[in-house]
C-alpha cells in the first residue's frame, strides 16, 4: 500500500517498545517466541463503528474493549497472552480521540502482558473499523476445548450476568431513560475485563470452557452441540449483576440468559473438582457460580424460579444454530 | 458482539477444515503448532475499499491480494507460512461477489499451506473493510531483519518493477487510456504473488531483506537507515517490466523508483553469497537482478543511465522518513 504521512504520525500513538525477547514494531514481520511444548492459540475480531459501538463512545473505552473481547478468547481457551496485532482505519486524525483510544488500549495490554507488535492504520472516510488479533500459548492438548465436556459436569459461569445487555437497551433507547441504572451497567458494556488470568489457571482444572459474548444460552449450546450433551439450569443459581435488582422479572430473564456482549467465561468441570475451582477462582478474585450440571441427550433446560421450565427458544436458545462464525 | 444469522451465513464461504495438526475455526481460537526451535512471525494489513481497492475490482482478485500483500511480509522475513486469519466487513450479503472473493482466498492459501484458521464477518454499510493476519515460522535468529545488513554486501531484487504503479496510473485517469498497456501490467497490481518459498530459502544466504510495497527507493531506505549504511544503486541494473518498454524515460524511472504496490524483495547478501542467491533463484523460478551494493555513510545513490547521479529526493526517498508504519 501507499503510505500516508499523516497515517505515520499516528501510529506513533500505537508504537511502544517490544519486550527484549520479541521483535516489536518495524520491520516486516514482529517476531514472537513460543515455549517448548506449547501451541499458539489465535484470535481476531472486527469492530464496525455503528454497528459494534456507538460513534461517540468515550474513545479510551473504545481501545480498551477492541483488546478485552480478544483476550477474553484467550481466556476462553486458557492461554496466556503473548502479543496482539491491530489494524485501525480512520476517517480523519483527531489527535484527543487517538490519544485516548491509545491510551485505553496499551493499559489494558500493559495489565496483560499483550503487547501491541504490529498493525496498519490506514484512511477510511467510511468511519472507524478496528480489527485487533491476539496470539496466546497454551501447553499442547491443554486447550480447553468446547468438545472436551463430559455427562456428569457440572457447569460453572464466572462474574455476574445482564449488566450489559441494560445498558445496551439503555444507549439505544429500548428502556426508558434511567441515568442511574446506566451508570451502574454502562462499565460492564463499556469496559469489560477479560478473565485473562483465571481462564488460564483453569487449565488442568475445568475441561470446557467458552466466553459468553453471545449470551448465555446461546454460547452454552456451543458447548452442547460439540460435546454431544444437554444441560439443565437452575435459574436460581445464575449470578445476576446487583444493578438489575429493581427491575421486572421479564427483563432480568431475558438480559442474564440472552443479553449478549458478555465477557464471562462458562465453564464445565468434573464434580470433584468443585474445590478446585473455587480456590482457582478465590486466587484470582474472580466470582464463579455453579450454575447447573451437564446429561444426556439434546438441549437445554433451564428451571424457573417457580420449578417450571423456562421458554428456552424465546430467550435466544436456537436448536439449530450452531457455532460457525468464524 | 451479537451474532447476525445472516453473517453466519457468510462465514460458510470461509470455513473449509483445518489440517489435522490445527485446530480451525469453530472455537475461542484457532490453535496452531509451532516446531521446536522457531518463532512466530506476526504481520496484519487492513485493505478498505475506496482507498486501497476500487469497488468494482474482481473479487477473486482481491481475495487473492489481501492475502498475498501479508504473505510478502511473512516472505520478506525469511518466515514459511503456517496460517492466517481473516476480519470482514461487508454492506451486505452479496453471494457472487462472496464465492470469487473466498475462491480467491482460499486458492492462494491452499497453494502456500497457509490456511484460514479463524476471523471474523460482520455488516458494515460504509463499504467493505478487510484484516488480513498472517502467522509464520522462522528459526530462533535466522530472521531476515532490515538492521542485518553490512557495508560491501550486494544489493538485489527480485522480479520486475513498474507495472502496479502504471497498472494504477491507467486506472486512476492519470495516464491516457490505453487498454493493451493495462492489460499488460494489471494483473502485477490486482494479483501479485508473494515470494512466499523464494523468501523462506534466503535465510542463511541473505542477511536483510524487506518487500518494496511502497516503492524501491523508499522501502530501502528502510534497510539503510536500520543497517546504519548507504546505497548505490545502477539504474541501468534496474529490471523494468517489460510491458513498460515503449514508454517515456520519466514514466518509467518514476514507476521502477517510486511505484507502490510491488510484492518484491528487496534484500542484501555479501559478494561470497553470489552463487547462493542465484542458485536459489533458479529452484524457485524467480528472477533476481543485483542492482548495486552498499557502501558508508548516509543516504542513497542512483546513478543513471547517462553515469550522472539522479534525482532520488524527486522519486520518494526521503531521508527523513523513518519506517514507523505500525
Amino acid at each position: 500500500m501507499e503510505s500516508d504521512s499523516e497515517f505515520d504520525v499516528i501510529a506513533r500513538y500505537f508504537n511502544r517498545p517490544a519486550p527484549p525477547e520479541m521483535l516489536g514494531v518495524g520491520d516486516d514481520c514482529a517476531l514472537l517466541p513460543v515455549s517448548h511444548g506449547f501451541q499458539i492459540a489465535v484470535s481476531t475480531d472486527m469492530l464496525v463503528q455503528g454497528e459494534h459501538f456507538f460513534p461517540d463512545v468515550d474513545p479510551a473505552h473504545l481501545g480498551h474493549k477492541a483488546l478485552a473481547v480478544n483476550l477474553s478468547d484467550l481466556a476462553a481457551m486458557g492461554a496466556r497472552p503473548l502479543a496482539c496485532t491491530l489494524a485501525l482505519s480512520l476517517p480523519a486524525i483527531d489527535h484527543a480521540w487517538l490519544k485516548a483510544f491509545s491510551d485505553g488500549f496499551h493499559a489494558l495490554a500493559k495489565q496483560t502482558h499483550c503487547p501491541l507488535v504490529g498493525g496498519d492504520t490506514t484512511h477510511n472516510p467510511a468511519g472507524v473499523v478496528i480489527s485487533v488479533t491476539v496470539m496466546g500459548e497454551v501447553r499442547r492438548t491443554h486447550a480447553l476445548r468446547r468438545n472436551a465436556a463430559k455427562v456428569g459436569d457440572d457447569i460453572w459461569v464466572s462474574g455476574v450476568l445482564g449488566a450489559p445487555d441494560i445498558a445496551l437497551r439503555l444507549l439505544q433507547g429500548r428502556l426508558p431513560s434511567n441515568p442511574e441504572l446506566l451508570a451502574a451497567t454502562r462499565q460492564a458494556l463499556e469496559q469489560p475485563m477479560p478473565r485473562w488470568r483465571f481462564g488460564q489457571h483453569l487449565v488442568g482444572v475445568a475441561r470446557a470452557a467458552l466466553d459468553i459474548s453471545d449470551g448465555l444460552l446461546q454460547d452454552l449450546n456451543h458447548i452442547l452441540t460439540a460435546s454431544h450433551c444437554a444441560a439443565q439450569i437452575q435459574f436460581d443459581a445464575l449470578p445476576m449483576a446487583p444493578a438489575l435488582a429493581g427491575l421486572a422479572p421479564e427483563l432480568q430473564q431475558a438480559a442474564m440468559l440472552a443479553g449478549g456482549d458478555v465477557y464471562e467465561l462458562c465453564f464445565t468441570a468434573a464434580p470433584v473438582r468443585r474445590e478446585q475451582v473455587q480456590a482457582v477462582a478465590r486466587q484470582y478474585a474472580v466470582p464463579v457460580s455453579r450454575i447447573g450440571s451437564l446429561v444426556q441427550g439434546e438441549g437445554l433446560r433451564v428451571v424457573g424460579p417457580d420449578g417450571v421450565d423456562m421458554d428456552v427458544l424465546s430467550y435466544g436458545f436456537d436448536h439449530f444454530k450452531h457455532g460457525i462464525t468464524l
